[in-house]
């Protein structure tokens, strides 16, 4: 997919000579996100309720508003217009927030499997949702733990924008998918899993419908994709039934890291096809989990190249062997 | 140039509402990179020197040496295979330390324009060293200033990395100014500074030879370029007569940044043209100042979208404003 990483064994480093910041202890002040505080949120889009409880109130399991501060709005027509050489538009798209449990003190490897599984089905009910609104052409699902990986609330919660454009990093993954495609008539996921499974050195878990594994170039130390083994463009077209193997590759993943790493600030990105692709023969939705280990640095933003020092085939055998 | 940043006035923020890690105080504790330590580095490279001093010496008032803890090896033949699905390329490539002063107390932005001149044309000296080596396609001169920026070492230094590949970003800088290029047979980094010097919205400075400004798509909030007025691919090729501007333009541009931003970590990046590029009519070097401001977090490393809560005409009207 043309990315080049280097992988740089002069600065090997095992996984707990990696400082980080280390999170904050959960306290016990006001939480907007934590039950009895409904009203300090905009008003709930969606919600995993106890019978007989109302929306806005207690009562619920997984809750999603809108975000408070929003990067984008959600009112308003689309408007594109040239100044000069550039290109500008206004804001219009949706930027909410999936509290995932209304327990604070827990993270979301903490969860159980129908927990955790829930989440992944309230990301999929607003993905849903937001794909009737013509003006959106792409839904970015991410989470931020950890103050280092740019998350403002502890209380452990996802997030989604909706755009009225493709990202240029979605349509470039698209672009090398569908190169690949047109020369060998094959996805590229699924070529990659083929090889990995074979391979192994990099593979971390798997379960019959998910593999957890390290990427050949990974632009961060550890790293790590969970993959559908059943070709599918879009995580909203996935199988129901396959959706608690996911919650389960997912929490073995981020388990693994938490205890590899210490609890580390990470990212995690659900990379599903644009709405215009569906359905597509050559992309594979996978979940991408980033450990915030380096910084971002001078050379990383003038080059777009990444140098990570542990290689991923040490850092996939550590946490295949990790018992969590 | 492809790229598409969300301006997001709704969390719009003055300068000294950014937070960030303080530089710890300027500690006269042991230095590699202080005069009397040569013998810690590596051997010099390059050095400006007083008369009569010797090469791995005290007397020097800039020294270029190999980074002890090298990103690629100087040593060895390219080799690229396949492995799979995959290509890999072993790790050859220069990474050098460009120790800017030996008074470990000052900052780049605290020197005198003749020693901020000496930093620049060690970076020529360097970079034309290198291009005679035939496995090169590109240097990368950055600087990374504060820990959150990636900086290991507080005494102020560069760095370079020679590359026996194009990197990923500046090869997708060339595409989208050779596009330009070919459709208006103009420069689009002299279209760009000729409507922002009209409009001066965006303009935080300028003297005969250069431009300081905001770019119209700031990825970082205060993100600023410093441009040459005259096209020229490479930096190397620029005339020496301009050092000295450039040298002032740098100055300011930093000096305006600590002033306003509280002393904040950043990166910069001098991006010129790749070796064969050279001389090319589509392609004008500048400089990329990004303060290190806000976090990367799961949006931006899924989408490639920066979300930027500085809007850059208010960041260059306050950054031009400011007395230093």
């Amino acid at each position: 997919m043309g990315r080049w990483v280097i992988i740089s064994t002069e600065r090997a480093r095992r996984p707990l000579e990696y400082q980080h910041e280390a999170p904050p202890a959960r306290a016990a002040t006001f939480c907007p996100f934590c039950p009895g505080y409904e009203d300090k949120t905009p008003h709930e889009l969606f919600a995993f309720r106890e019978r007989g409880t109302s929306p806005n109130g207690p009562g619920w399991n997984l809750r999603v508003f809108p975000n408070r501060f929003p990067a984008l709005k959600i009112e308003g027509a689309l408007d594109r217009q040239g100044e000069g050489l550039y290109d500008k538009m206004n804001g219009v798209g949706a930027h909410e927030v999936i509290v995932e449990t209304p327990r604070h003190e827990l993270l979301l490897s903490d969860l159980d499997e129908e927990a955790i599984e829930r989440v992944l089905l309230a990301y999929r009910e607003r993905i849903n949702d937001l794909k009737r609104d013509t003006r959106f052409r792409y839904v970015m699902v991410f989470k931020n733990h950890g103050a280092a990986a740019g998350a403002s609330i502890e209380h452990t919660h996802s997030q989604l924008i909706a755009l009225p454009v493709v990202p240029i990093n979605i349509a470039e993954m698209m672009r090398g998918a569908r190169h690949h495609f047109e020369y060998k008539e094959r996805c590229i996921f699924c070529d990659i899993l083929k090889q990995e499974l074979v391979d192994g050195r990099r593979v971390i878990y798997d379960n019959p419908g998910f593999v957890v594994l390290a990427p050949y170039a990974p632009k961060q130390p550890f790293e790590t994709w969970v993959l559908p083994k059943l070709h599918t463009a879009a995580f909203e077209e996935a199988p129901t039934a396959g959706f608690r193997q996911l919650a389960n590759a997912l929490k073995t993943a981020l388990r693994k890291l938490k205890v590899a790493l210490d609890n580390p600030p990470y990212n995690f990105m659900l990379l599903t096809a644009p709405f215009a692709d569906h359905g597509a023969q050559h992309y594979h939705w996978h979940i991408q989990i980033m450990p915030t280990l380096t910084k971002v640095a001078g050379f990383e933003w003038g080059s777009g190249f990444y140098i990570n020092p542990t290689p991923p085939e040490d850092a996939a055998g550590f946490l295949r062997e990790l018992e969590t």
